[in-house]
């Protein structure tokens, strides 16, 4: 982890508090996983002075510098600009990339506007970077031994140029291997029970550095352990996660970095297993996770948001009386909606959501944050009760991911 | 705004992606309420040197530094050992705070840890900002006509030490009254184009700074003007505006700074209109948005995500010729589902998505990208077709947002 990074983040949008800098963050912990760390992030704003400023600092203190934004084809845009100057390199019309400017918009059936030409301009010397996504293409700058990338800051496009162009470089030329990372995703339990169900942490921690990471979808475990070498360290670290695995296996749904849907919609496709969602609470946000993950169409036929009391019946086939004897947000009903939704779509499983997400419509007996989630396949259905106490982002989050891990959970025994 | 400010951020886990840096968004957010613009956000690590090198850069170009982070009792909290040095001053033993730590263990019903005694130390000279919510208490200190605030990393700590102390002491001195800022945010036109219409730009440019801010959801454009008092800014904004709404007036949803789900879900409710959605590309997407709303249930009805064949049919009544014949990505089942959902929902309007989000399932005629939306309401049922070309993710984002202002532009003209 010789080799020093600075991210420089240009805008003046991240500095009013508009856009938050999550393109720094994302950067981050990419490079993270190849062991080489950013020591700075600075943000300046879309002023010529400052960016050369930052741009001076960054390259007396790192071999390395990732510029992000200020790319667009307005005014306001002046990365291309100032980095042309700080290297004294003019900028020249690259036909290449004009034509493939050109090309996007006539994809689009709309032509291309006069101010886009400026982002065909390149600092003579530089190295292009193809920008599949959008207008502005990336830069790669060498010089005296320093590599300057330069990628717009629509995250997107820049996270797929990271990962086409720029990580695999630094990989390459930086990764010592002596330094593995390992990330451990759980869900269903909370930062401070984890911690103390852990009981060999004494042992985890002579091995390696761990941290624990709290989100709205669970605690992410991360260890990180130095070695002579890969060998070296990626043993210390499976040492580690052997030592971490038994008092806590029933909450892990990941030890890579996949997402819980992903690894549901794995077991999913390879067990050649289809779903069916019905959603109350979730709002279609438990189907738009599942539709994420491309190829989706192989395990899931359909949801149902059934959002008022005449869709659970019409839809889902909910009995009257059962919404009126025990409510919408109810054990019986969820179980219902579950097996109703996997009965209508012909599919192996059945999964429902309904539970009260707030801000309004909790009572002392069913409060804002409580759910049920429902669950059907062949043999059985029935409905599990959980209490979160978010916001109704954070519950609609939270009651989703309970809803995949239930079914994970059941995916995995069967 | 003559002053100028440098927020530095201190800790590991901002620069390895663990934490986004919302606490530097956050202060950008309320210093510009006052006209008050953060320059520069430095990020380092929790590394003495790092921050000692910080501070010189920000004290040689600004007369205010707010510094958040390091300030806890474990051994990689370094901020108050490196401020210390970095003025000269020695750390005190401040008995007053150590009485004040040591009674919030007490009221928690637990001793105070020796290691949080370190927490009591102070540099001399340096005024302490007392910590309400946590144990580690801010400073300020003034030298040479600049002023350094030091606050704890905590969110909701650091927010309420700004806005108890930092705020008010920097309005106060600060804030002119001379600069205002409006938000007018657009969708359904590129960046380029969007630039392009505004024919009065040289007479707006006269009056205001004028930003583009690009998305996934569309382009915001950010007006912000300085005047001889607050009235005058805003005679300024005012003016600006007015020269701009004309050329680009159908492609603003808002001119403050609500979501486009927010716009439509305000005017459904007034208007008294329901709505029901039948998604096929966007996969949830489109009701989870609609459904983040608090009180969406007043105006959301139901949504079906037709993900297959058999779900078109069973549920929405497009018939099987027509998805044999079109496809299920055409102009013609679009208008299909939306009248079809319209219908079994009983609702006044219908709305639809189908198309292609990828990776896989382009063809040369229907490439990924592709989306026709369908419209249905009590008078008429069309869709139309979209094209657009990013990632699965960034597709279902885009096609969900041409679904809500193909309603919006409906309700408008109701």
């Amino acid at each position: 982890m010789s080799v020093s990074v600075e991210i420089i983040s240009v805008g003046n949008e991240l500095l009013t508090g508009q856009t938050v800098n999550t393109n720094a963050s994302w950067i981050g912990e990419q490079l993270i996983q190849y062991g080489i760390q950013a020591r700075w992030v600075t943000t300046v704003g879309d002023v010529a002075d400052h960016l050369f400023h930052a741009l001076q600092i960054a390259l007396g203190r790192t071999q390395v510098c990732i510029v992000t934004g200020g790319l667009g084809p307005t005014h306001d845009d002046i990365t291309k600009n100032v980095v042309s100057d700080f290297f004294g390199a003019k900028l020249a019309l690259n036909d290449d990339i004009l034509t493939k400017i050109k090309q996007r918009f006539e994809k689009r059936g709309i032509s291309m506007a006069k101010v886009n030409e400026g982002q065909a301009l390149v600092p003579e010397g530089a190295t292009v970077l193809e920008n599949d996504l959008g207008t502005a293409p990336g830069l790669l700058i060498q010089k005296n031994g320093k590599h300057i990338y330069v990628l717009p800051g629509v995250p997107h496009e820049m996270k797929a140029m990271m990962s086409r162009f720029v990580l695999p470089e630094l990989q390459k030329k930086y990764d010592t291997g002596t330094f593995r990372i390992k990330n451990i995703k759980t869900t269903g339990i909370a930062e401070s029970t984890l911690f103390e169900k852990i009981s060999q942490r004494a042992a985890i921690q002579q091995l390696t550095t761990i941290a624990f990471l709290p989100g709205l979808g669970g605690v992410n475990i991360r260890l990180s352990a130095y070695g002579q070498n890969s060998d070296d360290a990626q043993e210390k670290l499976e040492r580690a996660v052997a030592l971490l695995r038994p008092d806590i296996e029933e909450f892990i749904y990941s030890d890579e970095k996949k997402s819980l849907e992903n690894v549901v919609a794995d077991m999913l496709t390879e067990k050649k297993l289809t779903l069916a969602v019905a959603e109350s609470c979730t709002g279609g946000l438990l189907c738009h996770k599942l539709t994420n993950i491309p190829g989706s169409s192989d395990f899931f036929e359909r949801g149902i948001i059934s959002y008022s009391n005449e869709s659970k019946q019409n839809l889902l086939g909910v009995p009257k009386e059962l919404l009126i004897e025990h409510g919408a947000v109810s054990e019986q009903v969820a179980r219902v909606m579950a097996k109703g939704v996997r009965e209508i779509a012909g599919t192996d499983f059945g999964l429902a959501t309904t539970g009260i997400a707030g801000p309004g419509g909790g009572t002392e007996k069913k409060p804002v944050g409580l759910v049920f989630v429902g669950y059907a396949d062949d043999r059985e259905d029935f409905a599990i009760k959980y209490n979160f106490a978010n916001d109704r982002i954070g519950n609609k989050e939270r009651f989703a991911q309970a809803a995949l891990d239930l079914l994970r959970k059941k995916l995995r025994d069967r």
